[in-house]
């Protein structure tokens, strides 16, 4: 099999059935499969847990919190979990951001609900203040505020319920465009950081990535094939990410070249990363903790309480 | 200045002049300079004399041999580096591709009697074959076996017409793009050896690119302000390469961040190449001596002879 589109009436690379009904519904390109629905759902669970063993994310005995955005990867993350076997909460990051938080929102819940398992919500609205409001009362850009809010909160909240470990549904497209960017400008800094892995250390609780080996595609057909409602429209604020122009220009190379996603990202993983990681012992930022928060930090004061300090300042201003 | 053309009427960073005649008619939008084509020509010369510096290529004692192609890169290159005065001759591989070489050759020729140097010409129809010969009589890809065969050359006659140096006229745009599809694929054996310096080691003769930060809109207005005539068509194998596919994406992307390219070749030079290079010096191939042909190679018989067993077996089998 070599095109790039599913041929009308191909058989199931894995069952072959001749059968009307279990005919192939997806082809995988890059991975040269062509698949009935309940080999695709099979192939990708077998996937993520493969992910999660070669990277040694996490294992059964540990409490897993999914970072839940009510997208359809971090969704389709916590149903995969929760199929194979693993204990799991959700926790829900409510972002004020009007209409788009509060069907987010619900749509998370519905979820929870649905597979029968807890979902934690913190309100920024409560804890410091929307992110529409961060966005007019500081200079800082939205999405770089909004990130260190999640990151905090994730962080904090997942030590307080007392989890070992953070999954978050970033994806192969997350991944690579997040890649593409630093590798554009070779920033060393992020490069040393972009694993599947980022183990605990001094504060900061383990992160995971389980679906970083699957495609945005990949996950919709997923979510579509198991009847998981997602939020379908992006973040208002997303608009002109120089990520969504990343993933642009990726998809068109992968359109003429499948696989190259895969490939860029699990290369850079396996050959880069180990170099990168190895010189960073022993040029490594030390971690302290935030003089005002306490939570871990790599300055004095934490980018979390620096932006609350500005938040502080916009509100006094007003 | 911020914008991204030139604006009509705009005045000389440098001399500022009101003159009609001194306006600016070159603009450097990632560099911000508006220039006339006197301090067009100054600014680029000063650039290449800088790299050479910068990257310790060579000095006004050493003979540098110009890879000469009868394109604009090498030309300009040759014209630079004898405005610079340095002692310079030049090498012409005779490809054997049809009016291509017969229109390039003749453009080099030209050129060597303008400037009144020596330009050394090397036949491979008579070495071995015509590049459309060895496409016709081996399963080697064009582009790839004119690499080899150019690379053989250019260092055995370099150290034969006694040599210290080979300059070639890969400008940034070629080299971004080589980057880019290394990056691409995290070949670290390729980005091992990025860098606009491959300094002298068993038998292969120092190589440098001194326009490797100049682009090719930057050398063709050189060769437009000092009539240098090139070839101004592609050579007919190239067509499809990748690298070109690579130099559009790029293109693309530099048209909206003005920079972009300079910056992913500087910063992988400075910041990234260096960790590579640390960790290769452990892990480095060795350089043995071809067994057929006693030049340097990293296998028992060298690329050149390999394919010159092809081409051979090629001709045996016709």
């Amino acid at each position: 099999m070599t095109g790039k589109t599913l041929k009308k009436g191909s058989r199931c690379t894995i069952c072959k059935s001749k059968n009307e009904k279990n005919k192939a519904v997806v082809f995988l390109p890059h991975h040269r499969l062509a698949l009935c629905k309940k080999h695709y759902l099979e192939w990708f669970e077998r996937r993520v847990a493969k992910t999660i063993k070669d990277f040694k994310m996490f294992n059964k005995n540990e409490k897993i919190l999914v970072a839940v955005s009510g997208g359809k990867d971090s969704l389709v993350l916590w149903n995969v979990l929760n199929n194979l076997g693993y204990e799991t909460e959700g926790m829900y990051i409510d972002l004020g951001i009007d209409e788009y938080s509060e069907d987010s929102k619900k749509l998370s819940v519905n979820f929870s609900n649905k597979i029968n398992k807890k979902l934690n919500i913190v309100s920024i609205r409560e804890e410091v203040a929307s992110i529409p409001d961060i966005d007019k009362l500081t200079n800082k850009p939205a999405c770089s505020a909004c990130g260190t809010v999640k990151r905090y909160y994730m962080n904090k909240y997942a030590k307080n319920l007392g989890f070992q470990v953070i999954a978050t549904g970033h994806n192969l497209d997350d991944e690579t465009a997040v890649l593409f960017g630093n590798t554009l400008h070779w920033d060393l800094k992020y490069l040393k950081k972009q694993y599947p892995v980022l183990k605990e250390e001094n504060g900061f609780i383990r992160k995971v990535k389980p679906l970083c080996k699957i495609t945005e595609k990949e996950t919709a057909l997923y979510a579509f094939f198991t009847d998981i409602e997602y939020i379908e429209y992006e973040c208002p604020f997303s608009e002109g990410a120089s990520s969504i122009e990343y993933k642009e220009i990726l998809s068109k190379i992968e359109e003429k070249h499948p696989g190259t996603k895969l490939q860029f990202y699990s290369n850079f993983v396996k050959s880069i990363y180990p170099i990168l990681s190895e010189y960073d012992k022993k040029q490594s930022e030390e971690i302290k903790l935030c003089k005002k928060c306490g939570e871990p930090s790599f300055n004095e004061i934490c980018s979390f309480c620096r932006l609350k300090e500005l938040v502080n300042i916009g509100n006094t201003n007003n």
